[in-house]
């Protein structure tokens, strides 16, 4: 059984200028990958009306689920609901359970709902609202896209409101060890223990050690016993060169 | 006149499954500002070979650069090389310039050339060499796409060895600053500012701050003189509230 697949679109002019190192990509990859949704692609786009529109149609598209951050907020350069609205083929305008919520968080700090404000409010007209405990202002999911903040507080009290109602697949599990063996020398067994458990996946990533070269096998698959067989083989053959 | 364009590809599956932290994005983005090269769009996808020609195609045929990052190491999941050669439709085998660079390497190391660092020395036809100071294994360019590897250190070499060839545009200059101010209040105001000034680009960012909410606005643009006056209009509208 294959695990459901995900992307992720990742809005703001403020991560492709170097302003801001983004904080959520890394976030939602290790949530989806606990949850046995597989992460296959993400993009970054900037806040540019027809960027934003295609990059969801494309990826809405091709994978099972679509998270997008970044965008929602009450100024000039939050269009993402607008776009979402048009990539799906939906009207949008202030709606008054979204308007609601607003209303009643504003009255509460003594603050006026003004018209940038209820910018917020403003959801594609079959949108289900995403909850948000931090500052209120919702997210929202149409079809298989859901709609979250890019303030990376505000994204993750997101995540954790959507997460319950997604279906995972089995849990991606991994086993790690480090060899002080070049990649060049793992290679040629790694790749024959590769191409003999296509159901595993085996990744390399070198690193310097006290002047030496290394190597982390990282092992992941649902079977942990599979897994755990394989990296045995690398553990016997490089018996003394392991950390 | 317009800044020359660019994306970036990231390759990797350790990305996308949560376990490593993408560094490279950022610092590209930072320096492509410096050289006044907007990057427009970033990709990250796993080691796959399809979706690897698949963004490489059409990140190249949309942009004025293309960056890539990872897959170019001597292990079975390097496959970024030999999918550049697709994308382009070139060929591609072990080249004797990357091999005698490789060759000399290793023999002062006192390491074995083996079949699997022969595989960092395949390079598409008519690629052009990227000099690695740090491993010395090369990247390279093919027409508007630039080859990099994904260790970071190695990476940001590379990008030093790549930038001088780099005919930048104008360097986009930013003007910054912090108001107590909720975004939902500065929204209006900053809306007009971005329509009066369609050079500029004009971000706001939340931020809490003693319990209250603030707004910093980064205003971008080539002409430094037109970003400080929009800027100060703002901080004449809220003079007591700048911190």
């Amino acid at each position: 059984m294959t695990n459901p697949s995900a992307a992720m679109l990742v809005i703001g002019d403020e991560i492709l200028s170097g302003r801001t190192r983004d904080a959520n990509m890394h976030h939602l990859a290790q949530v989806l990958t606990e949850k046995g949704i597989d992460l296959k692609e993400v993009r970054v786009v900037s806040d540019d009306a027809l960027a934003i529109v295609a990059a969801i149609r494309a990826l809405s598209g091709s994978y099972d689920h679509l998270f997008t951050s970044g965008g929602i907020g009450p100024t000039h350069d939050d269009i993402t609901a607008d776009c979402v609205a048009e990539a799906f083929g939906q009207s949008i305008d202030v709606r008054d359970d979204a308007r609601a919520l607003l209303a009643a968080h504003y009255e509460r700090q003594g603050s006026e709902l003004n018209v940038a404000r209820l910018r917020m409010a403003r959801i594609p007209e079959h949108g289900v609202l995403i909850d948000n405990p931090v500052s209120v202002a919702p997210g929202f999911q149409v079809e298989n896209c859901y709609v979250m903040a890019g303030v990376p507080s505000v994204f993750r009290a997101m995540v954790e409101s959507v997460m319950p109602g997604l279906t995972g697949g089995a849990p991606l599990l991994s086993e790690s060890q480090r060899f002080l063996v070049g990649e060049g020398d793992i290679a040629a067994p790694l790749g024959k223990l590769a191409k003999e458990n296509p159901d595993l996946s085996i990744g390399s990533y070198p690193f310097h050690f006290e002047g030496r070269y290394g190597t982390n096998i990282v092992i992941r698959g649902t079977d942990a016993v599979a897994a755990k067989a394989v990296m045995d083989v690398l553990r016997e053959k490089f018996a003394g060169e392991m950390i």
